[in-house]
């Protein structure tokens, strides 16, 4: 049955219940929704009345005018159920459950999640939550979700996340690793809807190229297998999942009113279904921006061309223990690369060009040699040579190259940047670079994330086993 | 026989032979020594004479008047044994050599190392390089390194560095982490003194308590052994050692000229000796930030208090598989803790606060509770909520509490905080917390450095086997 999951991020209107003028979500949701342009489609139920925000306050959801197709439930956990009711009444068929106080402080809660569960039931209603904060469609800027601007500039990674807290913190960091999304939902309880029908639903959601989702544990472990075997090959599905030893589980168990299933089920089930699997939250989040924003690879070869010999050496340490492999040049690139270079200059790979200017050289003689499959470009340089590089007229540019211009110019190839260094040198980087190179301030985490779309890459096409 | 290595800190007077008008280490170290107040002390060599930065250039070595007895070498090459012979003529015994073109380039560089060395055992000169950018002292400014001028700030980490830019962007990287050093040397080619040499002196160095170490190899792995198994117990040594692998390996051997040894015999050899091992630069400043800053820990018991179920599961995950235990708290920390906590909240460990405000007191239990070893404080916050919430008087102090100074109030514990989210959200709770309370931006490497504080200090009491 298609549960009109759209209809949460598309709302012809939603109704508010629990609305009011102290600190906490009934105060700052019509604030976000008033000031994203939905105040005309944003109705707020309190049965005191007044205003808030300039907008009138219903005494009850059945005085509410417009048309409404979803309710936002915000009222504590024992009036829920009554409010899922009316909402009922009204023809509602849609709710976010934001309230907490259900199965995941236990048995009280546990009864009443159950009565809320029935009610909706029983009402044809379908429910994100309780315990968490909904949803976010950056395309028509509808949010639920109380949220820093930069998390509604538009993008096409679609998130998932079993916890509201957590989902949001993750929303306040993406953009500073130039990640945009296209929706996100965060799951709480997930009483009645779960990761798998917003799997389903990004699978055929248009605006969404790569799904990241922070699980605890799955709500249902074959229906997970499923959704993730039907969405990975067409996108990339990137998946943090905590609760791996038992006492993380028994910590979990407290907190979404999940438990964890074994952690070897888990890695085995993303192996197989092509799921990437994260193991921090940067990981996450790096990994994500990477896909997002690099064409896969053909294969394992991986090109190095660093200003540090040193992290040259860790990323070659890195590359080959997560199945990488850094061959040997060929003699073209060598002979393009040897041009111009000084005598000291040992033209291998990794291309270690010391503080010599050949850096942009041997940029792009790896990115357009064919017997390389990914390019790992190593930005380094004390600060203060920096400072004197730059203060005399360049850039950063003129020293390591246009490094986005390169990537325009060679855009069949991951290329991802490592700055390492004062955050100032990093900044600059970056800068330089521009979003469509992701920079990476260690040289592990870029080269795993270079290997994770080997491996996906490498699944899709079905040409081997897929281990990662 | 005692290497003199204190002459390479605290020189009476240094000689910079190949000083010059053109960029590079020649126009630059002369311009850092005279920065610091060693314009007095320092003396400057090139054959064209004239003046560089004020101060006088010496036609040759012989003319210098000064007492000097430490030579910096930056002529090229072919160039340094002659430099090394009038320095032995001068009376001169230290020399460190930053022209790079030796045995790092293989052929005829091997041949001019092998005459350097020949020629500085001649005059009795040990030396530090080449290849490398020498050594700094915070104590008395002395500096051969053009360095940022936070990386002069005195602490109390020495760095042993092998590679000269990676050290020199260490450096870059530190003052970010609120880790400031004692000494830092870069050792480069090691033709004569080795990171075993540096070992040995910083053990008896006052002015030193914990040492970080950069290697792609060791020079002598036995007495690389001996000279961690004796200064290990006294001083907590955090190594990353790179080239793990065969290809990283051979990566290594164009760079700094050395054979990096098998990873499992060096993994046995930093166990056995209770040096602890780095896997990433990041956690290399990390680890070392948290033994800096941070008392042992008397055993292996985590406390831990968040305001994200989702982190406080992800941090019990990583203890449980660091060798932690995360145990049930005792009567009097859940009567503490339960005294003014909401209904909602389920007092165990880890302590979920939630958006309570029982995240000090929380944070006071488990640092008063005996059972409990350490503490992890994960602070976070959607930072829209954050934001009205210090918008309205509050700093955010008195959110989570003042824990810069809950930490002077109980010093015996260790207690590190992990705050995740948006950049300002954690600059603020890296201002509150203050230096003494080190601050990471994820929970696995918090849980990680807390482990491995643990496994050292379980080391240095002989009450187990050490295993990391």
């Amino acid at each position: 049955m298609d549960a009109g999951i759209n209809t949460f991020f598309e709302p012809r209107g939603v109704v508010l219940v629990g609305a009011r003028s102290s600190p906490g979500f009934g105060y700052g949701i019509p604030l976000v929704l008033k000031s994203h342009g939905w105040e005309g489609r944003t109705f707020l139920v309190n049965p005191r009345g007044g205003e808030l925000h300039g907008m009138r306050l219903h005494a009850s959801l059945a005085d509410v005018p417009g048309p409404v197709d979803l309710a936002v439930i915000i009222v504590p956990a024992p009036s829920v159920a009554a409010v899922l009711d009316q909402a009922g009444a009204k023809g509602i068929r849609h709710a976010v459950i934001e309230s907490a106080g259900f199965a995941e402080i236990g048995g009280d809660g546990r009864a009443l999640q159950e009565a809320a569960l029935e009610t909706a039931r029983r009402n044809g209603i379908r429910v994100v939550g309780p315990n968490c904060v909904g949803v976010i469609n950056t395309a028509n800027k509808f949010s639920t979700i109380e949220v820093i601007e930069e998390a509604m500039v538009p993008g096409r990674t679609a998130v998932i996340a079993q916890s509201g807290v957590f989902g949001t913190v993750l929303l306040d960091m993406l953009h500073e690793h130039d990640l945009t999304i296209s929706k996100a939902v965060t799951l709480g309880n997930r009483m009645d809807l779960d990761e798998c029908d917003f799997l389903d639903y990004f699978r055929d959601d248009p605006g969404t190229s790569v799904v990241m989702m922070y699980l605890e544990g799955a709500a249902d472990g074959r229906r997970l297998r499923e959704s993730l075997l039907a969405l990975a090959p067409s996108k990339p599905v990137l998946v943090l999942k905590s609760g791996r030893t038992a006492s993380g589980k028994a910590a979990t168990a407290s907190h979404t009113a999940s438990l964890s299933g074994e952690d070897e089920i888990y890695q085995a089930l993303f192996r197989q279904t092509g799921a990437i699997r994260a193991d921090t939250i940067e990981e996450l989040v790096e990994m994500t921006r990477t896909f997002a924003t690099s064409p896969l690879p053909k294969g394992n070869r991986l090109g190095i061309v660093t200003s540090s010999g040193s992290l040259g050496v860790m990323s070659t340490d890195m590359a080959v223990s997560s199945g990488l492999v850094v061959p040997e040049l060929s003699e073209s690139s060598r002979e393009a690369i040897r041009a111009g270079s000084p005598a000291w200059m040992n033209v291998r790979n990794p291309v270690d060009v010391g503080p010599s200017p050949m850096f942009a050289a041997a940029l792009e003689a790896l990115l357009a040699d064919d017997d390389i499959d990914m390019v790992l470009a190593i930005t380094v340089l004390p600060y203060v040579i920096f400072k004197t590089v730059t203060g005399k007229g360049s850039s950063g540019r003129n020293w390591f190259g246009d490094l986005g211009e390169i990537r325009s110019r060679f855009p069949d190839k991951p290329l991802v940047q490592c700055a390492v260094g004062h955050h100032e040198f990093v900044d600059r980087m970056r800068r330089i670079a521009g979003p469509a190179v992701p920079l990476f301030i260690a040289p592990e985490p870029a080269v795993r994330s270079l290997a994770a779309m080997y491996q996906y890459s490498k699944r899709i096409k079905g040409t081997g086993t897929f281990i990662h």
